[in-house]
């Protein structure tokens, strides 16, 4: 495999190595029973030296991923009961194929064990009944009706130009100066980061990210092999005097930020700190890309403007998702940017996929002119309160002491933190025993995680389940809390 | 802009710089009038002498693509009139910020001034009045009439498990032995290709791929920094006796290959070829993606079976094109992988995007699992056969003496070779003054371009129009080739 080593970052050679391979394990790229290179093979492919891959086994060991057995290697997953016999290496020549994927946390936690149960708290989706559906298959019913030909053909790379020029009208409501040119249709939010990252983002370049974040986005940056450095978030946002002080040691290439509504923690940044990141930006001629899915969604007042809506000298790309509050099926979401930036990543989208299918666009664009989407959008926000305050009043009646959580303003998300011994992953086993998938906040933190909080998506589910499922997790919490688990209680690594 | 140099490959610094900003150049990526960095600074940035920076500005500026001027700089573009004063420095900071997009062409020619041309040659698609398109708009009707929530979720990251069983079924008929658990949807050949490159290939990897070959293919391996090295095509494909040689002195991670009516040429790889092509990977443990979109086309006799059906190690990953023979506008087309190696490619299709939209996938499902993919593959057939004889009949008639062209038995393309001294961008911009567009041959090629070559799709047009276009393009060729252009005509860096 390819572990991409930072020789000057400042963390140890053997702890970047233990981390890289942890995310791979976490993410299901190796499998349980996957034997691991020698620690000699390990020190001769990576350049460093033995002493090194031995700590980063120990380490992994430690964090029971792995267990190495005397004379036999190093295998992903807990050491077998005795007598069960060593475990199956997949000893294909296959996995002797380097990647360069060190991680797919998204991968692993969405379409793993935990879809398949009942209470699916970890998905921060709208829940398709809340959706303009009818209306939107309406469309698709009149657009093939009228000119079948949209199917035989290919769209513009850079996106049909009518929805560019809705789009458009509706950045210019928010204060955004961005004409149909500035504006790029990608397959979701996922692929508008993921164009920006393989644009401008490779080994040499400082990514900044808030930690904890959008576990999708850490996926591609680490994808790119970028230097992530992870700034804490607090009730304003990321924290600006700490972003600050890193960037004199390392100067940033581009910041990626989720300022409103943030994933996972439901922090808005405020107005006098959006300035100042861009202030900050244009100081080192960095990027900002500002991740917007949930602006859209909030309770009682409107968040600040977009960091984009202050931008004079284009430096902050905007990822505006509308897949998520529209139509995830659709897989319609915009990129905002200008100039040579917006020109590098057109050719980029075109190199990736040539270009978002049409009737996707199409069937998107008469919400977007009309009313609809505002009185949609009303409604939308009227039932996510509504889940919001359940998941709210539940919580405070039924978790145990020890256990805080944030209350957010907008957004699908709680970010709930459990005493600082415990560990959200055990939580997370525990509860999915007992049918309720959650997401372990590992899995937002691109370095140094904190095991200890976990997120809870209040939009997925209709009211009564998820009422459900809070006093159920609340049960699990007081058990676990209670009679924390033995060591190697669970296989930690298909956690 | 960063430049990926690879300091032990035998090309010598300078050209492999004079290439990369060549190719910069005619992607439209590196604009008129943008001026580059001075010798010193890029020498300083690429750490290189300043001797080696200067011989590429020499060679750019004897391709007429800069032109640099005493005290000034250097510019993209050719030396304006006199009088016209310096060229406008795109002087933005943008500029600064490097990307990670070597070329980009077939952004450059599919959406720039070509499609404004009446005659449209250079497009390798379907005319979209030979697609199913009404057969799949009705079941776009019924699909958002049963259940409007498919637009309202996602589907699988691996793709519609239906629509997977279907292409298992497909791919089992033709001897190629993919369960459901084989084949991952993704938006069209050309991400297809992407996740491959992403997942598997780096700055560390040689990657073989045929000289010509597709264009697009070439933007996306450039992209991930590869050493390309192309081996050249003759009636059988992909010349086996050189990519051994070469294999030798560069053992190959991956091997592009379209050995089916291969784009640009035409020539079907032999039966035998493709057994020793498929051994050779194996004695490598290297990959070979093979590019099929256009197996289905054949006009006389069914062509050999795919490398993938004779593959029982793994080793090849079959990139299926659907989304040109049957539906561009769904953009649904697949890749068959095993093991660890389609692991890794889900995972990389969910960092990519998150999946394909459920609608698009479930469009085309029932043509496939219907007699209706059969009959419409036989008219299709025919049609395409008719449009390339019509060509072939046309130019036989009208073509000047010295012109040849390949005679592909399946596929969409002709590939014209001029005599050795001319060069088809002098023809392309000849053609385009008289609305036809074609594909200048220096696109298809990697390194080495060969410039007395173009490309001529037959499949796009209609009968008549095809006809027009070929008489009046065999007009242009036999005045430019009795009065070639004089230096500096055109300006070579929009070629």
């Amino acid at each position: 495999m390819h572990i991409e080593l930072k020789r000057h970052s400042g963390t140890p050679l053997w702890k970047q190595i233990a981390r890289t391979l942890a995310d791979r394990i976490r993410s299901d790229l190796l499998k349980k029973g996957t034997r691991l290179p020698s620690v000699r093979d390990l020190a001769k492919t990576l350049a460093v030296s033995q002493v090194t891959v031995s700590k980063a086994y120990a380490e992994l060991e430690r964090m029971e991923l792995i267990h190495c057995a005397q004379g036999k290697g190093c295998f992903v997953g807990p050491e077998p009961e005795s007598g069960a016999g060593t475990p199956e290496t997949a000893a294909s020549w296959q996995l002797s194929i380097v990647d360069y994927l060190p991680r797919a946390h998204t991968w692993r936690h969405f379409q793993g064990t935990s879809s398949s149960c009942r209470y699916q708290l970890h998905i921060a989706e709208v829940d398709a009944r809340l959706l303009p559906n009818r209306e939107i298959c309406r469309n698709i019913q009149q657009l093939v009706a009228e000119d079948p030909a949209i199917i035989g053909n290919y769209g513009p790379f850079q996106g049909d130009a009518e929805l560019r020029r809705a789009l458009s009208a509706y950045f210019r409501e928010r204060g955004i100066d961005a004409g149909e040119e500035d504006v790029l249709i990608t397959s979701g939010s996922q692929q508008a980061i993921d164009l920006v990252a393989r644009t401008f983002t490779g080994p040499g370049d400082t990514v900044y990210m808030e930690g904890p974040t959008y576990s999708g986005a850490i996926d591609v940056f680490a994808a790119r092999g970028a230097r992530i450095v992870t700034v804490p978030v607090d009730d304003e946002g990321m924290r600006l005097d700490i972003l600050s002080r890193l960037c004199d040691v390392n100067p940033p290439k581009l910041i990626y930020t989720i300022p409103t509504f943030h994933n996972p923690t439901g922090a808005v940044m405020s107005a006098s700190r959006r300035a100042r990141l861009l202030e900050l930006a244009r100081s080192y001629n960095a990027l900002i890309l500002e991740d917007d899915a949930f602006s859209d969604t909030w309770f009682r007042t409107e968040p600040p403007r977009a960091i984009k809506s202050l931008d004079r000298s284009g430096h902050v790309i905007l990822a505006k998702g509308f897949s998520k509050i529209l139509s995830p099926g659709c897989r319609v979401s915009a990129v905002v940017a200008s100039g040579t930036i917006m020109n590098r990543l057109i050719a980029a989208k075109t190199i990736a996929d040539l270009g978002s299918p049409m009737l996707n666009q199409r069937a998107v664009l008469p919400v977007l002119q009309s009313g609809l989407f505002q009185r949609h959008l009303k409604r939308l926000r009227a039932a996510l309160k509504s889940r919001r305050d359940i998941a709210l009043d539940l919580l405070k009646r039924h978790a145990p002491r020890g256990v805080t959580w944030t209350v957010p303003e907008g957004g699908f998300n709680l970010w709930l933190t459990l005493p600082d011994w415990a560990k959200a992953t055990d939580l997370y086993a525990l509860a999915q025993r007992e049918g309720i998938a959650i997401l372990p906040g590992i899995t937002c933190y691109a370095n140094e995680p904190e095991h200890h909080r976990f997120r809870l998506s209040y939009s997925f589910m209709d009211e009564k389940s998820l009422g459900e499922a809070v006093i159920l997790l609340c049960d699990i919490m007081r058990g676990y809390l209670a009679r924390p688990l033995p060591k190697a209680t669970f296989d930690r690594s298909t956690l």
